[in-house]
């Protein structure tokens, strides 16, 4: 914990979470659950929701007028990272992305038949969703570029569309789509987003895509998703026409700080991992692997970089608490690319450290290395932010280097 | 190819190793096969190995008196990188590791016996072998310190012990172990090698060890091994007693150009596609992603460092052709953790390239980046190559920095 | 600056001073001062201090009962970070190291004598001192390794030894002299520090020690120096004999803080020259420097990088202002090494953004880029700082790498 | 040296060279030649000159025809290499850039007439030269814009101009300007060389600009440069109207690898000094420097670095000695910015090795970090040639990126 940024609710929440974890999750990391379906720890994980139930934990994410704990982003980003010292942790308190995405949004913009029908079961866990943006034919780094085409017929929309990375699709309930609604309208009025449950017969999942090594199911999965002539009735619409980026906008804000969040919680994991085994494997007749400089590089750099990622993601927390995500964009920008390349550092050193069996499956590394290396790539890869960041900073000074007006609506 | 070492030899095999790959192999590199077991693309495999043989490629690494080629370490480095372009290219053409360093040894050192009973149909791609050495107990960096005892009992020995990245073990016809036969001598004298047919009772495959989410079989296989009183005939040695570390040496010098010719061929592989990706994938309307500078560094960086890598290697074949591995052993460390630390960040950058279609399986890089991470690790971690060769460097300005002598045995 | 350490202090001094740096010390950046030696520009200087005092802002280091603001180590930070963004910010201010540090240690541990004979002068700025501790003959990883001894003789020492790096000397009223006086004593209690006025005829100011073509002089030299038979009197003594290593820890916290709230300076001051030159220089026609993505990469990384590098020293100030900086040593050392390689990150991409012009002294970024190489050696190397950080981590994991208790005391 | 490029020339010349300078150019390595002017030590160089003339090694750049041995472009850059590892070796052998450029360039093209008058007295070196082509108010990095004009008013040329880093105009006899003689030609058909002398009375020395703290003078000058009204004879043309891009390539083409042998001699003398450092440095009682593995690291990273380098030069060479600069354009450009690199990344960790002893003009690394900073920037920054490599990479994979065909006469 970073003193500075220490509340009563932090103080509280991050210990009892700790322990919650060290106690009911961390025995779950072994090679079994680490490799393979997610459906295999997803039984077991529902057993721990009830613990958390009984804790008092569950819904750590809502706002008070939502019966939560009303913890601002700064806060909920301290408890995220403990969270994240266990690939289990999210998922097992009902904070994963990208329900809790999904919660906030429709908590604040869908229609209260809508909350009824999803939000409360999803609040309570007794089902998924998921979310389909980006496609394949067209490059994440500009959103406003989509084929996905959603037409109001009288009561209904009639969505026909190409999705790919819908994360957790498999087993899901509904999916909150993101489709051209608005063809005429400015870039980034194009979009809107409309919820689809997942049985619509016009909802296919076309598979769920291997993923370095891993096809994975259930909350794991990141499917691929036809729509093909898919109504859903009009009033599935979330927010207004054309709101699609807006609250993309709104939703990606937060979700970059929960991102970050998570991975320095992965990242702090991975270096506990890596001194313990430098304090404690001999390498040669009385002499620790810890007390070699090249392992001690890789302590001392992976402590330095990731209290500097820590400060950099809770100020700008702190910022958007403050001031709003609009305000902070920069600051956001900056810690996607700076805090998605400490993280994957601070894995590989500790791989390193651990010799052969860090790329094992009988140890957490392997695993963070294979599904973290994604962070360098979604929700803006490193290039896109750098550019968005340095293109803000220049106009400061004169230059306007936006050719596109559309460009930046993948930041914040 | 590199034109100052190119040979008669290398000029024909090249073009057409190049085209039976692209023909034959490319085309497995699917979904399907690159995730999950390796026996699923096995039997397929052994298909194609008869077209090879039709080709007459069959047994490229043969010496003349073998009836092969005879082609110079140089030379066949350059025929490794083509295989290397394909992750089966190697096993097709039966120049796999650990096999082909068996055969190199068993036709060197082993009785004729051994070579009847095992070389031969090793060599016609009949059977499979593994080498056991790696012990979880001890640190690798420093192979003197083995727990593995081979005992002599009369014309057998009775061998006890665990090992494990008894790679390929799945499904081979034998192992050669590494095992301590003389535990007063020398650090370095106190190993031999020993042939163990694994379907000895005394053999036990307690595992295929799960390595980055893939447990895999067959040859695709790492074994966690343990010999319990495990006894076989006496003259099942290779080489006299206590030869074992100069074998292992012997074994390692044209071990790591292999290693590191393979990693040019995956290297070369991934700047491929990511050339190919950077030139035809579209980012915004009329704009290529190849017109990116972020892309155009990765492409002019990785293409300066794998022709250097390449530079490296061959010369340092070469040198080993012409004096002798132990001449070179500063050469063989510095491309040994060059050359791995180079495949990585190329296939890293192509997957960077290719955005969240990179982490997929639908792109053979997620493969590389799963199953190379481990080049910086295995035949000597980057760090124990460092410290040997600037330790090699300093003893010419009269430092001599060894305490322990043997420590630099791991090395070529 | 940044909102989460602003106070009322900080809030009113940095918009004046950054106001006053603008209009009185930018425009003396100028090849004549930037080259060659500082008497040059001193006498400038010593003018520009009369417009600090008239403005009240004379002495902002001092605590209360001296008489100045009292200012939190976190407060001074954010002024010392001001001044840096000129070459010439710290001495106009009279902040500038070594006085800065000698003045607080004085006004500790000196007899009233002392301050009334050497430090209040000192603090009006008409004299100035220098800090004799490294000596060319031992590492200065371990500076219990000191060859410089002082013998008591009745009422006097008698100092015998070798010093380089006595920055300031040339010119200064006198040496702060840390010198062995208790040679029988555990290692960090056998040095002293004691007043050496330099016009004492044991005093010799070898040669001011060229660095980076500059042998400079006055406050811009780095000395070397030897004490011969030097008698001064035993009340010269700051703090009780044996004192030297806990004073001279005592002065290095908040020291590092001030190196890298200067780095921090310097590296902004050169990143608003990168931005400034990217917006402004036509590479092509109708193509601003700054569109290019290679540019835009170095604004981006170097942006992050030097907010992630102030957060980091801005909390270990904080830290340090409530617990001590004994309690912080750790962040100290993490401090300590990541912001010296940022600034010179920085500094050198804001030179390849300027091209040819970045390297003439034409722009003030070759003077950044000579005089500070030495921030990643000078008050503990970044090797040094790495493995101080590693093995107090490790010490939490069980394992005691200090073979030499000496050792750390380079730290703070 | 490397062996696969060694002849019976370089084995032959090397060795003579290397111990020429080691008996009569190390020990010129004072603070005193290595901080202020040039001509402070040129004086003493005309000596060594003689002996140079005496031992039979003057002149070893020059082709058979002209008297020379004719060496090879990759026997040369051997030569080169070892006259790098002096500061004032290429200066004392007279193969000194520009001098080395302009004698080749008028031997080729220039009349009989400026042969005799210019070529011969500085293939004597009895005179010098310099070369007048970068301009402060156009990006180095497109040639093609060129303010500089040349008019012709009956047989005389009329030069007007502003010019920038015309090294060594100070004191030079002439120097070989390119100017726009054709303004409505091709882009890279518009400019022209020609001979002006530096006594003509349009010819201005505005200033020796000052570089990283040293204005210098004499061959170690780099001047910005005037020319008004600047009449000379028509035939001062070198080669025809037109061919000064023509001719800036034929000369970058050898030029790098004069430039990458240079630079390979400096890390190679850079890495020596670092280990006899390691060796012989005492950081703890009976503890040398070179025991520390990030010494270790230092020194097993420059090895492999200097050794791949030295690989990628001489490689180009020799292809650039067997099918000319042309075809190995792309070979070129990776080895500028891969070297230069190198070479930079070498002499910090060797001042880092040399502690604070490092940054003294004590020793020769400060003079490198100084002086050979530009590297990464002249005759084509690292960002310029990436692009260029990157764009005809991708050419290959149907991708034209050339917007504008003149971006890549900068390159050879």
């Amino acid at each position: 914990m970073e003193a500075i940024f220490a509340t009563d609710h932090t103080r509280e929440l991050v210990p009892r979470i700790r322990e919650f974890i060290h106690t009911h999750l961390v025995p779950l990391e072994t090679g079994e659950y680490l490799t393979g379906n997610f459906s295999k720890v997803a039984a077991i994980l529902d057993q721990k929701r009830e613990l958390v139930r009984q804790a008092g934990l569950w819904g750590l994410q809502h706002s008070i007028d939502e019966g939560g704990l009303g913890l601002t982003l700064c806060e909920f980003g301290q408890v995220s990272e403990v969270l994240a010292t266990s690939p289990f942790g999210h998922y097992t308190f009902n904070c994963q992305a990208p329900d809790i995405g999904n919660m906030e949004l429709m908590h604040k913009y869908a229609s209260d038949d809508i909350k009824r029908q999803y939000l409360e079961p999803l609040k309570e866990g007794h089902i998924r969703s998921c979310f389909s943006m980006t496609e394949p034919e067209f490059a994440g780094s500009n959103p406003t570029q989509m084929g996905t085409l959603a037409v109001r017929d009288g009561d209904e929309w009639v969505i026909n569309g190409h999705k790919w990375f819908t994360s957790s699709a498999d087993g899901a309930a509904f999916a909150v789509v993101m489709a051209v609604t608005n063809p005429d309208a400015a870039p980034h009025k194009r979009a809107s987003m409309i919820v689809v449950p997942t049985d619509n017969p016009g909802f296919e999942l076309v598979r769920n895509i291997s993923i370095m090594g891993d096809p994975s199911d259930h909350w794991g999965s990141h499917a691929e998703v036809r729509y093909t002539n898919c109504r859903v009735p009009y009033s599935n619409l979330i927010g207004g026409e054309g709101m699609g980026f807006m609250l993309a906008q709104e939703r990606l804000g937060p979700g970059r700080i929960h991102h970050c969040m998570r991975w320095i919680g992965i990242a702090e994991r991975s270096f506990e991992l890596m001194c313990r085994r430098a304090a404690t494997r001999e390498v040669e007749p009385g002499m620790m692997l810890g007390e070699k400089q090249f392992i001690q590089g890789f302590i001392a750099e992976s402590r330095a970089e990731i209290d500097a990622s820590r400060l950099m993601v809770l100020r700008t927390a702190h910022n958007i608490d403050e001031q709003g995500a609009a305000a902070v964009r920069n600051e956001i920008s900056a810690i996607k690319f700076f805090v998605a390349n400490m993280v994957l550092r601070v894995v590989d050193r500790a791989i390193q450290t651990f010799g052969a069996m860090g790329i094992t499956d009988d140890v957490l590394l392997a695993w963070y290395y294979r599904h973290e290396r994604g962070a360098r790539i979604y929700d803006g890869a490193d290039e896109v932010h750098k550019t968005a960041l340095a293109r803000s900073i220049l106009k400061n000074y004169g230059l306007d280097t936006r050719k596109n007006k559309a460009a930046d609506v993948v930041r914040s």
